[in-house]
């Protein structure tokens, strides 16, 4: 079996960390391993499929090196640098940033979800909002079916999606602690405020939801609004999802398509108190969907509860998976 | 200035303590005051107004005494049992739980809301529930001017919404310990899971919001969904609430009505961090308003995300409310 050479690009970031632990999990077919990271964590040590290996500093020259692929997951401001950079040296960036997703010539993936847009990529692939990877993993299957008309998302988002800083805020919080990252304390309060506000009084996560939802299913009409709120959970998303279709569908059926698509677990079983949980998504690579239930003040309404593991299938699991399907599908330029 | 005999049904319970503590906080005219309670709690001592009271057994024998009015905030069996015994000794129940909630019969009031419905009582006025008198506070002034056409709400609703049990849950949960109360720990995690299980596949809680909503707005008809969270927060309900109104409306004109509105507090400066927040709302009466932007995937549609005090405003001081309205307006039958 072919071996590549794989660059993971803030190796000592939570996401980038998660991602190393992934392609381990999943065997993923590793030549050389290349740890990159900013200035500050040049030298620190990791340890990769057994072997321990020295941090490098992230610079134009890192691309010159052999790299087939390169999972990126430092921030907008480094993809924007060094994606390019690594681009024209025909190494395949996967990106967990918002730096290039809603760029109409870059592909945005969710392998479940439309694995055909990997097909025109020119060796950047931006890997999705944590909080939008999840939502569409379900609404794919139904999307197909019914077409979606309109969809309200409403979020309940976990504090590792900040990264450490946001961990830690809550962790403090708990134990009495002063807030130093988010604006107010999490700890014991729903803050409905993720990531910057724009002058449409919706904040930048929301938008996100908005548009890569429509990029991915391809449709840019969709009707779509969204409030997303972090919540005083350490890993895992949860989402409440309201959608309109335009066709008619039967309940038990729209259950069985969700239950057969490929990257979900349906957990529906209320009566058992069976519906699906942040502390049990946690760890899991798959999305979990329940409360599946009809919405009887729209024609053609139903209401889901949608959860996910948001540093697993909400960035590091997607992007491992994008990583994979390029291979599969010998879409890497230099090969 | 007249006084009036009180009692407080279910005195040594969270929304009971809690109405004992708004009555001081609002000078309420009381002459005698009498705390009542199950057996369990009978003898129990608590201090109201700067006296000490002996906790009295709750029987039929209780409202053979001089009452004009008793706050019920001892659950439904109670209330079932006790009220109508009460009302036909002439005493005015305001009742907490959710036993007559949707007797056509008995009037559902929140003040500002609907005080005219106090007009036609018969001794027994029911408290709405705490997510559904903060939603319908903010809905109030909007449907009047614009007509609610749909709503879609998603709660975010605090652990003493389940009283001490649901409070010590989280508590234990923080530190490692086991739910004793909760299907599932609700420590670091969000339950779609409040009151229980219709086969509808709705919580009980989801249609009180549906159908408490409609009747306080005097609209049968209205399309309502709705979806219940339990979050880990100790006070203070937060909800999404997405509407669709049949008129037009201009955005600074609905935060204006809002603004003039009784009982709202709009906070919604977004660029300065500010929205309303749970642990903000705890310790007020009011109901806070914010994140208000126009929806653009439906015709005439609003974002609203609405806070309160789900132990005051959601309870204790509602109930409380109704009873000044009762004097003020002459209602007792009694007098």
């Amino acid at each position: 079996m072919k071996k590549y050479n794989i660059a993971v690009v803030g190796a000592t970031g939570m996401v980038g960390r998660k991602v190393m632990e992934i392609l381990e999990e999943r065997d993923f077919p590793v030549e050389n391993f290349y740890p990159l990271a900013s200035a500050r964590s040049k030298g620190e040590e990791v340890t990769f499929m057994s072997k321990k290996y020295t941090v490098e500093e992230l610079t134009d020259k890192s691309f010159e090196q052999d790299i087939d692929i390169a999972i990126f997951s430092a921030g907008g401001t480094t993809s924007e640098r060094f994606s390019p950079v690594a681009a024209k040296n025909n190494v395949a960036v996967v990106d967990n940033s918002a730096a290039f997703r809603m760029n109409p010539e870059i592909p945005l993936v969710v392998p479940e979800v439309n694995p055909e847009d990997l097909e025109w990529h020119n060796n950047i692939i931006a890997n999705p909002n944590c909080s939008t990877i999840q939502a569409v993993v379900a609404l794919k299957p139904l999307h197909e079916k019914y077409k979606i008309k309109r969809i309200v998302y409403s979020t309940y988002q976990a504090v590792s999606g900040s990264g450490v800083k946001g961990y830690n805020d809550l962790k403090d919080g708990i134990n009495g602690g002063e807030n130093k990252f988010y604006p107010h304390q999490i700890a014991f309060n729903c803050i409905p405020h993720i990531d910057v506000f724009l002058d449409n009084g919706y904040t930048k996560e929301e938008m996100k939801m908005i548009n890569e939802t429509r990029k991915m299913l391809h449709d840019d009409d969709m009707a779509i609004t969204a409030t997303t709120v972090r919540v005083p959970v350490y890993y895992g998303h949860s989402e409440s999802v309201n959608i309109e279709f335009e066709n008619e569908f039967d309940l038990n059926e729209l259950k069985s398509l969700l239950a057969a698509a490929p990257g979900i677990i349906v957990q529906d079983d209320v009566q058992n108190n069976v519906y699906p949980l942040a502390r049990d998504a946690e760890g899991k690579n798959e999305v979990f969907v329940g409360r599946i239930r009809r919405d009887e003040s729209v024609k053609n309404g139903v209401n889901l509860w949608i959860v996910a593991d948001n540093i697993r299938k909400g960035a590091a699991t997607n992007a491992v998976q994008i990583a994979e399907l390029l291979i599969k599908n010998n879409l890497l330029k230099r090969c």
